[in-house]
């Protein structure tokens, strides 16, 4: 037996099964169609974004990585949540604005974003993370041929990074961003080229669970703010603090204590230097904001016995679950919380494996869980799916296609 | 630095640039009108599987998996090369009906078919490569609703496995097929029920590049076949011998010796027991008909120094390329095989990092490799490109979409 992830809070059983947004399992994969299918509550969202704001101080404005779930209802749900989107692509960009985000609230980051993004996004005053000094120039001589003003931001590579992050984005040689001591030469000439300067976008890491490692970031983040503010001579209008908020996937994860997060935020604020009395402040949360709104749901094709262990084989799989299923970015494959959604008060009877539909052993969705009795027919969710599901795996994988995806 | 993988067997330069089908890199991404663009070999393909006809023995059917690249085209052009194609979903087996290939040449393997996946191949007359009791009594059923004679082979889970192998899909409790002890019930539940028994599927592993390895996993295979054969009574008339046939993608690889796998069957088969005169053989092989022919050309959006390492940044990355980013069933990433595409025939001279667009530190195509300098504009080419690229990798990821695919 292997132990499972911690289902989140604010999921109930009504009628013995999991509901999401006051409806059974059972019955969303009715009005899905078919399964598999991802239900996203907007209880568990809205409820998401109020709690983090509570915690926060007032200052800090909220962003919406919107790379952890593009989903269109969903967006146009959080556009009316929080205070700005942040786009990785000119393909994300096209999303928001479908979803009704002004381009005033949205800025772009990603390393190899293409003339005719920078194109698109200058044109329509979106702010641009400039992740390098050549694409600075590009995006300069764009705005001289479209004869608009690009709004340019320097995204800094410090020389920290988020401490127990999943993925680090700082410190050493990155992909993203400028390394922190060439920023000032690079600020200065954007202001000289006649570009608006919009500030910085400093992101050091992701998924962090323990409020002392973004703590000291975050203090680290506003420390080399201050360094560059004083090399430049100029406070920046905006800053973006990154994200780093974690969610718990796997057994023994601790939720992050964003109260905590937010005390010391709001006490590193208050100790700003006056140069910084009208910078903008905000944190872009992706995963953190959607992660465990999101449920998989998955229904059992067959039931079966390999040398004395039983396999539940599903009609998912890691075609839309690459994450759960431990094979994007994670080195040790361990347990998402898992349970059967139309047997949600039911206690656990037997050790079983989760599989997906695929014809390769690496599609495995729970591995040696304790679970009540499922058989064919049986719906199985899994919890965390909110964000980097059914967008960050390869969907058509052995001709499967892609998942439903429903908002609730 | 860090080595980088074998660059694959027939690729030649013409002016100066990496050439395939007599056409140059940058030639064939004009021809496609945008990078990132996938590009396969009729040539490769063609001179691979007349290769492995040569080395084999006549008796040896060779089946096209085609899990390893569905790109239309190509399934068109294989179809006249294979004998027969496996698929792994309904969604691959309509587009091997589309490609032209005959229903009596597609066996459909998969843990976990539904009931409309089974009903459609078994009113086509496709042999199910059945996963389980369970399965078997579905199919059965569904055969009497329709009023078609269900083709029914038994998948076998041996007890034993392919070493060395990159996926193992044997040796002890897995997801797939049947284990070879309660295999003979299932036939003459088969046949009883009046369901056609097509043979069995034994599939003990994939991606091994060790001779001795397949010669040892194919004589453990005919040794199950024949004792299975003894058991029932009676012979099977298709074997399908699984695949399991390896290419090099990393430093130190070494292409798999298939005259010595080829000499081996030979001998095997003639020294099968007289009541196995008139099975079927073949083999399966996805990976290693198409791998080595495809070839991934991302073009340099940026280059940029970070902490005196430089990275190549590309306007492809993992959402095309999942495995050769590190991230899909491998514990250590390794370089596949890359080169400047428009740079072919130059040395050497610096060791750079390429890495795709998307906002993740896993987006890494190649880590720190030597290769000729390049810049702005530039082609990057990832060889091994041919299986588990497109259709294996989350193009949506980030919203940058799928990258475009040619056979030339």
């Amino acid at each position: 037996m292997k132990a499972i992830g911690p289902i989140p809070a604010g999921y109930k059983a009504i009628d013995g099964e999991l509901a999401i947004g006051g409806v059974t399992a059972s019955a969303l994969a009715r009005q899905a169609g078919d399964t598999p299918l991802f239900v996203y509550s907007t209880d568990h969202l809205r409820q998401r974004v109020a709690d983090l704001r509570a915690a926060m101080p007032q200052r800090l404005a909220i962003h919406y990585a919107m790379k952890g779930n593009p989903f269109p209802p969903l967006l146009t749900l959080m556009n009316g949540l929080v205070d700005g989107f942040d786009v990785a692509s000119g393909g994300e960009l096209e999303l928001a604005l479908a979803a009704g985000v002004d381009a005033s609230r949205i800025s772009f980051a990603g390393p190899g974003k293409r003339d005719r993004e920078l194109e698109r996004a200058i044109s329509l005053g979106v702010t641009l993370n400039c992740e390098s000094e050549g694409e600075v120039e590009r995006a300069i001589a764009i705005g001289v041929k479209l004869g608009s003003t690009p709004q340019l931001a320097v995204r800094v590579n410090p020389s920290f990074d988020l401490k127990g992050s999943g993925m680090k984005m700082g410190g050493g040689a990155k992909q993203f961003g400028v390394d922190a001591e060439r920023v000032p030469a690079l600020v200065k000439r954007i202001v000289a080229a006649g570009a608006q300067w919009r500030g910085f976008h400093i992101y050091a890491g992701s998924q962090a669970l323990c409020a002392d490692a973004i703590i000291a970031m975050q203090a680290q983040t506003l420390a080399l703010v201050e360094q560059l503010t004083s090399a430049i001579g100029e406070p920046p209008r905006h800053v973006n603090l990154g994200g780093g908020f974690g969610i718990p996937y796997f057994p023994g994860d601790e939720p992050l204590d964003i109260g905590a997060v937010g005390a010391a935020l709001g006490e590193a604020f208050d100790a700003l230097p006056a140069v910084l009395t009208d910078t903008h402040f905000c944190i872009e949360l992706g995963r953190y904001l959607v992660g465990e709104a999101g449920v998989y749901l998955t229904r059992i094709v067959d039931r079966k016995i390999s040398h004395g262990e039983i396999f539940l084989v599903t009609d998912g799989g890691l075609h839309h679950q690459l994450a759960a299923s431990g094979n994007f970015g994670t080195v040790i494959r361990r347990n998402y919380p898992v349970t059967i959604a139309n047997k949600f008060d039911v206690a656990p009877q037997e050790v079983v494996s989760i599989v997906g539909c695929l014809c390769t052993p690496l599609d495995k969705l729970s591995d040696q869980a304790h679970l009540p009795r499922a058989d064919v027919g049986d719906l199985v969710a899994i919890f965390c799916a909110g964000a980097y599901g059914a967008s960050a795996s390869p969907a058509n994988f052995l001709g499967q296609g892609p998942a439903r995806e429903m908002l609730v």
